[in-house]
């Protein structure tokens, strides 16, 4: 199965408005509240698209209770850890009449040191039948950046590949203890390594210790760079709508084709035609599967430029 | 004793952020929650001063929880009637750079008949020793507006003096069941009367059934039109700060003036020190008490411009 971890969940609440006015009182029309965090929307995919997945982290109180609950109408496998402390809550408010989002992320839960030893525990566990495992998004305040370090090397020795999509501090981490994946957008790349060409950047993160950098640029598709291999795949039309959830759905591709030893010229372009088949869809988490389908056969797939002797 | 009811309760959670930019994503540096509505803000404030007071309500779900908690660490006496549906949250963007806010208001919880019911039984209790009975805020989701008709004439019934605030239909169906006061600003009066100019609306919701008329118009004030009374307080600065809350704790002086038995001239420039005093606060529900007693000598009370013939 594949395994993803969400340390930061959230409940990922919608605020349906006319206009954002800022400095205003506004009404909101209607409130959609959906378990959330980068982890849980991978396992949402997957899930969605008929994979084994189990869904662990941290989640706490009564939002905690609100993450599980939805989760248990998914169908994927929940297997949480409870902390004493509230998960966190991300408040995006969409504007009717611009079609737009204003996103406002909570900083989450206080995490303890015993919490954190009861999780690296269940997480051992979990990796006995996990052929893959993603950790995705943010960690949360209590706990050192250096827990993704951890967890990678964890997931390592137990042979289970390992993709990462998070930013900052945590990306670092990560990718100083070698996972197979690590998968930031143009403006995480250029923050964590200061190179604001994509292949430079993914050089950098590979001298690092990442085995294979996949980069994204939003509507310009992704660029992968590994010991072998330098390519660019790019959808062939923008597709209108919400990006929300894009990454999450191209981490999810990502997962699939690395838990069937697929080749990156399979996984490639299959990861921007879910992507893209992801923007249509009001939130995170969700996908058009019908649309993926009619897409990955138009997806352009080259070798990239090599500004720097990659291979 | 005075008794509050907010029908529509709600955790007022405020989120701190260096700039509120739409259609971008922002880091919350700090999250805040308090209970609230409007008779919950002003029961804080009148418990704060000393009073004896009760707040009743509706609150449902984890969220109701959490209100209830809240309001235990207060001097409030809390008998808040439990619902099934969850009770809604505000959000408050509060943003350091210009120190301005921007509201999200939920719409609140549906509420059923046998609930509603199980509440005026609660409310027809605790009118035995309420001298005074403050409705304030919204009417939520599964409640008609002609609620508020009710509850003030089950008050005068019990012979409790009555004040509203609130606005729309909600406010036209308290003002027909005769309530001592209600207490529009400015844009909620000519809203419900059409009248922008506040003695000429005053005097439009005094003919539909409301026995005095305290139309606020911020810094500028209060003007109040009863049977005998046409009189305007000003306050002498204005003081710099956060205007929300400002309305809960004028509402809670004339609550307090009253039970007193004060006469208007006594109730209104307390009324606007008390309001002037909540500005500096950061959150509803707070007053500079010490504040209040510096402005009251200094506020300036008239004889009001009246253009109808009211009295």
């Amino acid at each position: 199965m594949i395994l993803t971890v969400t340390l930061n969940a959230a409940l990922d609440v919608t605020y349906r408005v006319d206009r954002l006015v800022p400095h205003r009182t506004h009404r909101v029309d209607e409130v959609h509240a959906v378990a959330g965090g980068k982890g849980v929307n991978v396992a949402r995919v997957l899930a969605a698209g008929g994979e084994e997945v189990v869904a662990t982290g941290l989640t706490g109180g009564a939002t905690g209770e609100r993450i599980r609950a939805d989760l248990a109408t998914t169908a994927v496998r929940e297997a949480m850890v409870e902390i004493a402390a509230e998960s966190r809550r991300t408040v995006t408010v969409h504007a009717v009449e611009d079609g737009d989002a204003t996103v406002f992320n909570e900083p989450g839960p206080q995490v303890t040191g015993p919490e954190w030893e009861r999780f690296s525990a269940t997480f051992g566990d979990l990796l006995t039948d996990a052929r893959v495992v993603v950790l995705g998004g943010s960690v949360p305040p209590g706990l050192p950046a250096e827990a993704y370090g951890v967890l990678v090397r964890a997931a390592r020795r137990h042979g289970a590949r390992v993709v990462v999509d998070t930013s900052g501090p945590a990306l670092l981490a990560a990718v100083r203890a070698g996972p197979d994946v690590v998968k930031p957008n143009a403006d995480e790349l250029a923050d964590a390594t200061g190179h604001g060409e994509p292949v430079r950047g993914a050089e950098a993160l590979r001298a690092a210790g990442a085995r294979a950098v996949l980069a994204s640029s939003g509507p310009d598709g992704l660029v992968v760079v590994d010991e072998a291999t330098c390519l660019r795949a790019r959808p062939p039309e923008r597709v209108p709508g919400n990006p929300t959830g894009a990454g999450d759905a191209c981490v999810a591709a990502v997962a699939d084709g690395l838990a069937r030893d697929h080749t990156w010229a399979q996984i490639l372009p299959r990861a921007v035609a879910l992507a893209a088949a992801a923007v249509p869809m009001p939130r995170a988490g969700e996908v058009d599967f019908a649309l993926a389908e009619r897409l990955l056969p138009t997806v352009t797939l080259e070798v990239a430029d090599a500004p720097g002797a990659h291979r």
